[in-house]
């Protein structure tokens, strides 16, 4: 995958940005076998030299676009000096019947993971695509070149964040999310998907859930896991289940500060209020990486 | 219109953000003769008494929630205690043919002006919605009351505001703008939707154009207006003529920032850039007020 040059990636628009550059990409990603888009933020560092770099996982329906938006990062982004990059969450237009059904799975629902059950396993292949080829293309040919990388997420893109940080340790040296899918074997959201992508036997779901790789694991990241949740969530009590993933962080001698926020929803207005204090958290983590 | 109350206001929703709260209302606008929408952010210190409001006008195809979204202006409203309203962009169904025809003229582009000719002249009065009702509302009736005023917008917006805060000096204690429209009567947008709201004749036009109203003016506002635009603006040549503002200001004695800002282009990728900027410059000018 290696392979692939920067003449490679059709740059679909970009903006200054902070300083910065804010740029939107489409490749041919052989990962997946379609087109995919992502987007970048390089800040005004990386014309001196490597920067670290944070990868950020949406959630449901979201899009690349969805985090430079709302997220209000490209600021604090600029402040330290790292590279923000988002995927899309699914392959569009794989042509699979029912793709386009459901908002909880198939297009824009990929749950970064590689599926294993046909239809879907030709092209829902979003782990490879953003462990293995989003990561090549951005740690080895873009502009700025990251010298280190993190990992954050929102819902299923935390969940994402989680179980990608933990199966690519090597990769990512910091993690944290906004309201994940903290125990997708045990929510509707997460048996949707797994069923539909994995199979119905649940063995082959535990490699996908994030407290159940941390319950297995022995502290994974010394340096901590930040979560933040917000107490007025829809979705909180059904669907999210953070004190799975912390009896598991507690069970494997994780460092886990999960912060519970009242009155905050699911949305960006929430994840926007506390993007300062997981960007610091990161870049304090990635500093001379 | 003070006679309104807030159970006339429905509140769509509500999203805690930044320790303040999120809100986008609708109601039936007696000045517009049709429901509208409009956004506000209420920052934490409005529970301890009266705090400032800085009025935002969103440019063309825009709603309510576009600046509340994209802006990254909440943070810095709640570093102030200051309360953030914008409103929709014009009308939305009084069900004139053609009104959704164009994207420059009709809905999603009022002009923040009284429409005089049918049968636009009916529903498209957004000067009086903003300047007086909805006025009326934050400073009467929202929680937090607003303690005083000031106003700034964006392309249209930004025309907008430049002429509101002209023609209503008396409300509006400070304004700024990001690439406003700042000469309309002489460029292609301004010259569609003065025809279509104003009709052909060209003297109807003077008190809708910022450059105009202030050539007549005398330093209306003696702290300063503060202007951004960005040189990569693809719309700057042939639209916005902010020289045109910059000269009838230096003729009227009225201070002026405008800064040229290379590379930066039309969106809210440049607008986010210098929110900061522009909410420190308000929060100077109402701070006290």
């Amino acid at each position: 995958m290696s392979s692939l040059k920067l003449e490679d990636l059709e740059l679909l628009s970009e903006h200054r940005c902070f300083d910065g550059v804010q740029r939107y990409y489409q490749h041919n990603a052989e990962t997946v076998g379609l087109p995919m888009r992502f987007s970048v933020f390089i800040p005004q560092q990386a014309q001196e030299g490597r920067v670290p770099v944070l990868f950020y996982l949406a959630g449901l329906t979201c899009t690349e676009e969805t985090f430079m938006i709302k997220g209000g990062a490209q600021r604090i982004a600029a402040q330290h000096g790292l590279m923000l990059v988002a995927p899309d969450t699914s392959p569009r237009g794989a042509g699979i019947a029912g793709e386009d059904d459901s908002w909880d799975f198939g297009t824009g629902a990929g749950f970064y993971l590689d599926a294993t059950q046909e239809p879907w396993s030709r092209h829902y292949r979003m782990e490879s695509y953003v462990a293995d080829e989003l990561f090549d293309i951005v740690t080895t040919i873009l502009p700025g070149l990251a010298a280190c990388a993190g990992i954050f997420g929102h819902s299923m893109g935390g969940h994402g964040a989680l179980v990608l940080a933990q199966k690519h340790s090597d990769k990512f040296q910091s993690v944290s999310a906004f309201a994940p899918i903290a125990a997708p074997t045990r929510c509707p959201w997460g048996e949707k998907a797994f069923t539909g992508y994995l199979g119905p036997d649940r063995q082959a779901w535990s490699d996908h859930d994030a407290s159940l790789l941390m319950e297995k694991s022995q502290n994974p990241f010394p340096r901590g896991i930040l979560i933040d949740q917000g107490m007025a969530d829809g979705f909180l009590a059904e669907q999210l289940h953070p004190e799975a993933f912390e009896a598991a962080c507690a069970h494997a001698g994780q460092p886990l500060i999960l912060r519970r926020h009242d009155g905050y929803d699911h949305g960006y207005y929430f994840i926007s209020t506390f993007m300062q204090d997981h960007i610091d958290f990161h870049a304090e983590r990635l500093r001379g990486g």
